[in-house]
Formats: C-alpha cells, structure tokens, sequence
C-alpha cells in the first residue's frame, strides 16, 4: 500500500495545513482542536484513490478529499452533542470542553469550510461534485435522525438497521471515491460502480464494527468489548438475536437487555447470541456486503493491478482487529 | 413597488413549492413547519432585484434567492436553540415543538438543501455564488458567535458592536445583492458597489431595530416595547448610553440594569438615554450608514430609474414602525 501511505502524508500535510482565522476565538479554537484529534482520515484517502484508480494523480482530488474529511468531523462534532458523548478519540468533545452553542456553531461553519474546500476545484467538475456532496450530506442527516429514532423506537426491524447504517455512515465512502472518479474523469458507469464499492464496503465495514464491539480481542480492541450491549444498542447482533430467538430466548434476552448490568450483562448476552450462532449471521452478512462490493470493482473498466490499492484497504477493514 | 410585489409572489410560491422528503419524518416535518412560519422574505428579495438591477429578469436569480432565504431560515433554527428562544413569528420554534438534537439536525440539512439551491445556477456564475455564499456563511456564524461572547463581557466597545451587526445581520443582505447582481452579469466595481449598499442598509436596519425596541410606538408594534431593556442587551442604545455618561448617570444607569424590573426599569432606562440623547444620537448613526449605501448605489453604472425599488425598499426599511 505504497500510494495510500504517501498519499495519507499528504493528506494529514494538508489537514494540518488548514488554517482557521483567530477570532472569534470561541468559533475557530474548537476547530483547530477537532481537527488535530486525528482520526484514520480514510474518506479522505478513498477520495484520493478514487482518482487515482483512473490514471490521474491522486493529488488532483485533494480539495475534494479534504473537504469530505472536514464534512465528516462536521457531523461528528454535532452527533457527539445529540450523543452526549464525552470523549472523542479520547479526548474531551467539543460541547463538554466548551459548551454546546459553540459546538453546534463551530460544527456549522466547519460545514461551511468544507463546502469552500469543494468549490475550490475545477469549475467543469462543481456541478457534480456538488450534487454527489449534498445528496450524500442530506443521506448522512437522514442516518443519524433513523438513529435517534430507533432509540425510543421497539419495532426496528434488521432491514431498517441495515439501511440506517447505509445512510448514516456508508454513503459517504460511497460518495468519498465518487467524488475522486469525478476528477479523476470517470465514465458515468465507472462512477457508479465505484459509488456501488464504497456503500457496500461501508455497510462491510459498520456491520464488522457491530460484531468487533462484542467479539474483540479485549487485549487488542483497546476501548471496553460490549458497550453496545451495556447501553442496549439496537445493533445487528441483538435485532438478529431478537428475531430469530424462540420465545423462551427471547423472554431470556428481554430480561437480560433490561435487567443486567456489567460484565454479567456482557457474558449473559454474549452467551445467548453463541447459541443463536449471531456471530456467524453477522459474519455471513458483512461477508455478503463484501462480495457486493468486490463484485461492483471487478465490473470497473480499468486495470487489475490499479484497483489493488482499493481492496487492499477494503480487505484490511473487514479483517482488522480494532 | 409593482415589481417588487410581483417578484414577492415568485419567491413564496416557489418556497411553498420545495419539498422535503417524507421520512424521517422528524428530519424534514420541522423544516416544513418552519419554512411556513412566513417572514418578510426580504433577502430573496433582494437577489431577485438585485440581478434585476443590471436589466435581467429577477426570475434568472430565483435558484440563488431561495439559498439565501433557506440559509437565513437554518441560522434562525440554529441561533433560536443558543438563544433559547421559545417563539419564533409567534410560534413555537422548533427545538421547543420537537426537542433539541431535531433541531440541530434539521437545521443541518436545511443548509445542505441551501447548497442545493445555490448549485441549481449556471455553472459559469457557480464559482463566484458559491465564494460569496461560503464567505458569507462564515461571516454570519461569527457574528453570531460574537453576539454570544458579548453576553459574558462587559467591554464591549460600540466599534465591536457595530462589526458585530455587521456580521450577523448586514454581510446576508449585501450577499443576497451581490449573488443577484453576479447572476445579472454585473461589472466587478458594480457587483462591490450593491454589496457595500446592501451591508449599509443592513447595519442601518439593524440600528433601526434598536431604536424601535425601545421608541416604538406600542400601538403598532406587536411585540413588548422594551424588551432589550429587560433582558440587558447590549444594544447601540445602551452602549452609547454607557460611554457618554458621566460619573452619576454611570452609576444610575447600572443601578436601573442590575435592580430595577418591568415597566419601571424600562420606564428609567429611558427617562437616562433621554437625559442623553441617545435616541438621536442612535438615529445619527443610522442615516450615516443610510447615506453610505445611497452613495454606493449612486455610484452605480445603471439608469437611475432602475436604482428606485432598491432605494424605495431601503427607505422603507429606514422609515418602518415596526
């Protein structure tokens, strides 16, 4: 993955590079913190490769990728208030360093900065850019409102899950190489398979994350194994244990859901899903999205050797560890 | 103002007209609730006669007047939650008839449907809208931001009162202008010369504002007389108030804004600001910023006849009670 490390470089050179003005202090500061937090800046580099999966230097799309990773901690610095979330990256949030006002405020204008980084490309590729950016930006909202709702709702059902989370985290991935094809001068079928790539690898990669969050290695994975569970999170693990348990497991998950606490919890639940085979569901389904995705790049008319680099990382999400 | 009317008519029928999606339902039902709460619709207003100016029909710009008033609608839900606002036009705003996190969010993919508008132009405009859109945007986040900073400082000095205004009110009315004017095809003097109209006009507006507050005749005003006064707003009226004291008004005036309530405080405070003057001096500084914009829009190279809606609708601004 010899491109994606330089290009990551330049990427984190660039991020680092934006500057935000002095004053307001109150406005810009939250930014200036945000945005050193880090973060695997991987929308950024999709953007990047995206364009570079066509023959032209992926550098030609670095306004682009830069102003999907600012869009991406736009929505982060809001979702962490609507979260209530304390830490990010392990750090304290915007709205509990400062406060909330100035956390939806500095989470706007960096909405705003992003969209400046977009106009700042070629004036015969805006048009595109724009209409790919904004949809998917009005998707993201969509996913985190179905998110919201899901919490007080006791009727998801896997479909609505599957598509909240294609909403709320994967049309972005989708949208992060499109918008680098789009530079990258792309044939319109060429563009929409590798939209096709990145959606159902970010559906891959958010189902992983539900299965990491309860079957990780807890020496490796590096924040708690089962904090969905402990906060009752409808995740595809407990809406597929839910729908395929008989009465009596499901009588056995309420109370366990509802009554438990701790590592009791964990283990009680962990427990009933190795019954239901609820790993292995899982594993199936990401695998399905996977080969979904494998199947829109093998279509894309360019090279073998030139989409290397795409399924390299595609592979190293499914397979990672944390 | 035939032409204004008429424009008038355009601009509510085809905000009437845009659609948000159905669902989420808790997404996009607040936006269509807010964006039939009304409003003067004045910013689109002036896109529309703003290309009109340079002799291209007003309904070329109408994609750039709805961003500005979709844009100006999203500042108002967002700023309504910072302020804690209950009443927005007499209802009810929408973190207050939904909860918060709604409002943040629909308030988000309200500025994305505003990028949306503002794409929907010729590409050949799409740069320069989009330049003045995002500086803009910027501009009106830290005006609001300073508006914030103010109500915990107590140096605040007129001069940053004044760029305050500028921010958070005055650039949008010079941006809605010079959008209209970029889609009218002006020169690049007269394109700066509309905005530096629509910025004075804005801040002359917006000292209007103040004076109103506290000298409106309560018959016509609709809303509580005063209400700067109650709340300690650092207003052009109480600042000027402050800085032209002299030791024993000081004293007094800060005894009547710490102790005094209701109909006395507001009754006090005014008896001191007419004990110096400050309802004149208010006024002063609005003509001058009234006859910086008329001097802008002389200087603009188009008929003079045509210069009469924009001046009419500046005068009324000047001259309206409430």
């Amino acid at each position: 993955m010899q491109a994606s490390i330089t290009l990551q470089a330049l990427i984190e050179e660039k991020i680092q590079a934006v500057r935000f003005p002095a004053n307001p202090a109150n406005l810009y500061d939250p930014l200036n913190y945000f945005m050193t937090l880090g973060g695997k800046r991987t929308r950024p580099l999709l953007t990047l490769l995206g364009c570079d999966l066509f023959g032209k230097p992926g550098e030609s799309a670095v306004n682009a990728a830069i102003a999907v990773e600012l869009f991406h901690n736009f929505t982060l610095i809001h979702d962490d208030i609507m979260d209530e979330a304390p830490l990010r990256r392990g750090m304290s949030t915007v709205h509990t360093k400062w406060n909330e006002n100035i956390a939806i405020l500095s989470g706007d204008v960096l909405f705003v900065k992003a969209f400046e980084f977009l106009s700042n490309n070629d004036v015969r590729f805006l048009p595109q850019l724009i209409a790919v950016f904004t949809r998917t930006a009005a998707e993201v909202c969509e996913g985190q409102q179905m998110d919201m709702d899901f919490e007080s709702r006791q009727d998801v059902t896997i479909e609505e899950y599957i598509e909240m989370i294609r909403l709320k985290t994967s049309v972005l991935l989708g949208a992060a190489l499109e918008m680098g094809a789009i530079i990258g001068e792309a044939s319109e079928e060429d563009k929409r398979l590798l939209y096709e790539f990145g959606m159902n690898v970010g559906i891959a990669f958010q189902l992983k994350d539900d299965i990491l969050d309860l079957y990780a290695d807890p020496e490796k994975f590096g924040k708690q194994v089962g904090g969905d569970i402990l906060s009752n999170k409808k995740t595809f693990l407990l809406l597929t244990a839910e729908q395929n348990a008989n009465s009596t497991q499901r009588s056995e998950l309420k109370k366990i859901m509802d009554e438990f606490a701790g590592e009791k919890k964990i283990e009680a639940a962990r427990n009933l899903f190795d019954e239901l085979g609820i790993q292995e569901l899982a594993m199936d389904r990401m695998k399905e999205y996977y080969a979904a995705a494998k199947t829109a790049m093998d279509k894309i008319s360019v090279p073998e050797s030139a989409k290397q680099e795409l399924l390299g990382i595609a592979d190293y999400l499914m397979n990672r560890e944390v």
